[in-house]
C-alpha cells in the first residue's frame, strides 16, 4: 500500500539493502519490525519492496521519533543481526519530505 | 545497486506506485526513464524495486535539478501515459536528505 501520510513537512527514512544468502529469521524479523515501528510515537506509515535490491521507506513526524525508533531495544538487536547475518550492504538516509503529490485514490 | 551518493545534503524523489494490468510499453518506458534521468544535470543515482508496490528513489543535487527533470519533454509524455495507462495510484515525495550512513562496501 502507498502510505497515507499527512500534509508535508514530515520525515522519511529510506533504507536500501542487499541481502546475504542467510535467510534464517529474516522474514519474521522484517514482519516484526514493521509491526513494532507502527507502535512507535510519530510513526506515519511504511512502504516496502524487494527485488535484488530492497527498499523500505518509513515515514515519521519528526527527527525525535526517528531517533527513538533507532534506539528501540528490539530494533537494536535486529540492526545488529542485520549487519552480522542478513545484509551484505545497506544504506540509511534520513530525509525531510518538503512536498508531495499524487494520483489515484485513496492515497492522495 | 545501492546508489553511491555524495555526502549529504542532497535531494531524494521517492516515487511509490501501484500498477494497472496494462503492461504495453511499460518496461521500455521504465528503462528509458532511468537512462534519460542519468543524463540530466544534477542526477546522483537511482534505486528501484517492485513487488505489488513499486518504489523508485532517485537522488539529485538540488531542487532545480528535480524541477528540470520533471519538466523534461520525454518525461512529461511518460508521466501522462503513466496516469492514463500504467498506474492506478502513485505518490511522489520530494525530500531533502539531511544525513546518511551505511554498512558494507562499495556503497558506503
Amino acid at each position: 500500500m502507498i502510505a497515507a501520510t499527512p500534509p508535508a513537512p514530515y520525515y522519511a527514512v529510506i533504507f536500501t539493502s542487499l541481502r546475504t544468502e542467510v535467510d534464517e529469521g529474516y522474514g519474521a524479523m522484517a514482519d516484526r519490525m514493521v509491526e513494532l515501528a507502527a507502535q512507535q510515537p510519530g510513526f506515519l506509515g511504511v512502504e516496502s519492496a524487494r527485488e535484488d535490491l530492497g527498499i523500505t521507506v518509513s515515514y515519521w513526524r519528526d527527527l525525535e521519533s526517528i531517533k527513538a525508533w533507532k534506539a528501540n531495544t528490539e530494533h537494536l538487536v535486529a540492526q545488529q543481526t542485520g549487519r552480522s547475518d542478513w545484509y551484505s550492504q545497506y544504506k540509511t538516509r534520513i530525509a525531510k519530505v518538503e512536498r508531495d503529490y499524487g494520483f489515484g485514490s485513496p492515497a492522495l
